[in-house]
């Protein structure tokens, strides 16, 4: 080996606070950012006429190394609410290399982890503190904040996955809704989405 | 893509009970097997003499697929006690691809991970609770339980990376030795340590 090792790094995910203490990297999306992301654009659009400005999700990571092997680990926080009938969300990727897996742990409110194949499967899985999910690599994947509270997730994933954003857009979004039904959650059909196609 | 990708799974790692709910994976390490991890021979053997044949740590894996970007992620289990004035420890490794990374993140107990680069670097870092250790590639590593009760840790690595136990072995163990001082804990040196060689 001709260089030292990066050095081992301790980190304190503080769901409270939404911060990964340790960590070296951070992005916010405000809901300025997330046009196109909900169906009911007048209720978006309301939405952002009364924004204060807080981001609605934001992102904090440790990558100390890059190159085959190497881990990021983060936080990802997203705030509660509502757009129309679907609740806060992460835009959603697949990963650049789809084949990359990722971990979420549960560290603070209630949500849901929605995923789905290429070619047609879709799955809405719950994601709360102690329990987490093993995404395998293929899957298009996004947080849902189904809960009141701030939902904190910490996460794993090869750090060379990279995040495809695009998948979900040129399909009209993803094949399926996550909305409110009651005092709970449920899914229906994405009337506009066509099916993904890779590049 | 010619197959379906593998299943998405919800896990719960389950401290108290020491489980991995949702898991495909299982091995346990016993007393007996762990002949010449500590340093005061006599300790260890009046301690193998009144085993009652509990592990004395085990892990629960979920490895839902394999090949390149896939990831396993588990649970480790580690009892607390002493044999002589060391803390019970994993074995410790080296990823066998060297270069592999790991997350550790605290979900019970007080523990310590050790982590040695081969060139000569040593280093403790607590773990308990809401904590996690990044683990770089290129780091001999184990957990030592410095707490009074169980230490659980969730892990996460590339599913690739293979453990390389010999490699302690081969140096007369790790640098340096976790032992108890006082209430708590601190590391001496290991005078049997001979330096890490590769194969």
């Amino acid at each position: 080996m001709s260089s030292l090792p990066a050095a081992p790094v301790r980190l304190e995910p503080l769901a409270d606070e939404g911060v990964l203490r340790g960590g070296d990297g951070r992005y916010e999306k405000f809901l300025g950012d997330l046009a196109g992301l909900y169906r009911d654009e007048a209720a978006y659009r309301a939405a952002l006429a009364a924004d204060a400005g807080a981001p609605v999700y934001w992102v904090e990571t440790s990558t100390p190394e890059h190159g085959d092997g190497a881990l990021t680990v983060g936080i990802s926080v997203l705030e509660p609410g509502t757009i129309g009938d679907e609740f806060y969300m992460t835009r959603g990727h697949l990963h650049r290399l789809a084949d990359r897996a990722e971990l979420y742990y549960g560290l603070s409110g209630r949500g849901v982890m929605l995923l789905e194949s290429l070619d047609g499967e879709s799955r809405a899985v719950e994601i709360g503190p102690g329990t987490a999910v093993h995404v395998p690599g293929h899957w298009v994947h996004r947080s849902v904040n189904v809960g009141e509270e701030r939902l904190a997730t910490l996460f794993c994933y090869p750090a060379d996955a990279g995040q495809d954003y695009e998948i979900i857009a040129r399909a009209g979004g993803m094949r399926r809704l996550v909305v409110r039904d009651g005092d709970g959650w449920t899914t229906r059909p994405n009337p506009d989405h066509t099916g993904y196609r890779r590049d």
